[in-house]
């Protein structure tokens, strides 16, 4: 059986087959502790460090199993995609592993080094206007012309099967997990996390943790539908895209609740994580952390995996330093 | 039998001793790969990760070593030293962990997270002007005044003994190694690391990277003798110490040669790394990098160790922004 009513949801066994098929082109990642940070929550914090995943961040797993789930008839005319960043390099990195072309609609505004990496690894990026609205007329323009399959960033069963791979390895690393929080972005990564944690630790609670300043996923929670911001200003640039109806599945059956964290805060649980833990990470990987030092209540004596999601920062802007 | 003529060096055995005493208070960190560097290189570089250890380099094991080794009767009195960082924060970390005191001599100069970490865990600074022959001054004071038991940052053989445990732990769980590079300073974890390998993995080829512009060590090896600087100007500030007695008898005897990198070349690796590897690590852990690229002849097609030795970094002063 899949899914419900008419959508197209990825059920276990598709996280099952995701994980043999994209094996070869990830990195089970390591995961890290800090007794600084358990000793400021009053927790046990165990940090996945997808930071460290090939292209730089978690995306890779979706994007490899989308890619490397395609018949070669189908491969052979290529991918494409629109993303802020991660999902296009990530979708760049596995055509690129089985040698198929790759196209990437992005904002302009995006940093210059997810770009000149999703040509490093040999896609073609085209951009558009940093709104949902720019981005969609664009990308309909590149899919006619190129007649590639389309991957989206998280509104796709492969995708949310593929970043469910992450949460397995959680499981499998560390046993049962009181609670596991990530970043809310368009929903995949929490997706992929309902999916496997359903099925393998259905006591574990599941938070989202997402930037006041783009709280869309928080406002489709509370109010039971998914409520959508044209271009939300946020420093977590991974987080801005909202729910679509398969993401926001998973969040309303699954997820615990939602929480919230300022654009200062993220800041400080940025710096904070760079300097402790001495990992390179994306403000978007920080709100976690934020969120849970805003909430120690929830968390206190747990033990809670934290998904740690990417690390490529434009490390010319940090966000501490006056530019 | 210990070491050569009246010097009091260690030997294997007591690398072995140091393992397990120190066991409780580090950690067996991770050992990093990037194919990235590896397609650049030409050969199989392994990483191990020492900005992850307790106090953020490599320095907690020769100075827990030192620490726990003491008597009660000489605890009592603590521990103190000079060092341009890490070592002193390493120390004061001891410390803390055995509940004795520690004094610390510093350079003004110093970043002041270093300073700040110092005192975090519960040791005491004193600063000095940045010269060798300030600090030696400042620090006879300090002795005096404390009847404090002197920890050389690297001049002592507790805490040679306590550097070999990581290259120890390198062969553990790499086997033999073709090469291994470390960066030189006063040469402690390059004492440590021949004293390790020389008994485990003696046709290990040990290479010591220094900064051209503190390239006291390359000098003292080309000449046969301990050349020293009293103050010499490199990015990579935890290396400007010059050698003594114990740690050249190592370099001296069993390093296979001294790899010089620029200062641009150390931004450039410092820079690459995060970038790539996602880690954050200080410009001294740049060096063996950027020796490496410098002379790819020597390593290719070899397996080889590369030491970080830490991650102690003022993130308002990176290298590579203009301030």
């Amino acid at each position: 059986m899949r899914g419900e009513d008419d959508m197209d949801l990825p059920v276990w066994a598709d996280v099952e087959a995701a994980h043999e098929r994209i094996r070869p082109y990830i990195h089970r990642t390591p995961i890290l502790t800090s007794e600084t940070f358990n000793r400021m929550v009053g927790a046990e914090l165990f940090f996945k460090c997808e930071n460290f995943q090939k292209a730089g961040a978690f995306k890779a797993r979706g994007a490899s199993n989308a890619v490397f789930g395609l018949s070669d008839e189908e491969a052979k005319r290529g991918v494409a995609t629109h993303s802020s960043g991660n999902h296009g390099l990530s979708l760049s990195y596995a055509a690129g592993r089985r040698g198929v072309p790759c196209t990437v609609v992005m904002p302009r505004t995006a940093p210059e080094p997810k770009k000149a990496a999703v040509r490093g690894y040999g896609g073609r990026v085209v951009e558009c206007e940093p709104s949902t609205s720019s981005r969609e007329a664009v990308f309909a323009g590149v899919l006619e012309e190129t007649g590639a399959e389309f991957v989206h960033p998280y509104n796709d069963p492969r995708v949310i099967a593929g970043q469910g791979t992450c949460a397995k390895e959680m499981f499998e690393d560390l046993g049962a997990m009181d609670a596991l929080v990530a970043p809310i972005g368009g929903g995949g990564m929490i997706s992929g996390s309902c999916l496997s944690l359903s099925h393998l630790s259905p006591k574990t609670k599941i938070y989202a943790a997402e930037p006041t300043a783009a709280d869309d996923a928080y406002q489709s929670f509370k109010t039971g539908e998914i409520v959508a911001y044209d271009a939300p200003v946020t420093i977590a640039d991974g987080l801005k895209v909202p729910l679509k109806e398969r993401t926001w599945h998973f969040v309303k059956t699954y997820v615990e609740d939602v929480l919230l964290a300022d654009e200062e805060e993220i800041v400080a649980a940025m710096r904070l994580t760079w300097e402790r833990m001495k990992i390179v990470m994306e403000p978007s990987c920080a709100v976690p952390l934020a969120a849970i030092l805003r909430n120690k209540h929830l968390f206190a004596g747990k033990r809670v995996g934290v998904v740690i999601t990417g690390g490529n920062v434009d490390l010319d802007k940090l966000p501490w330093l006056k530019s």
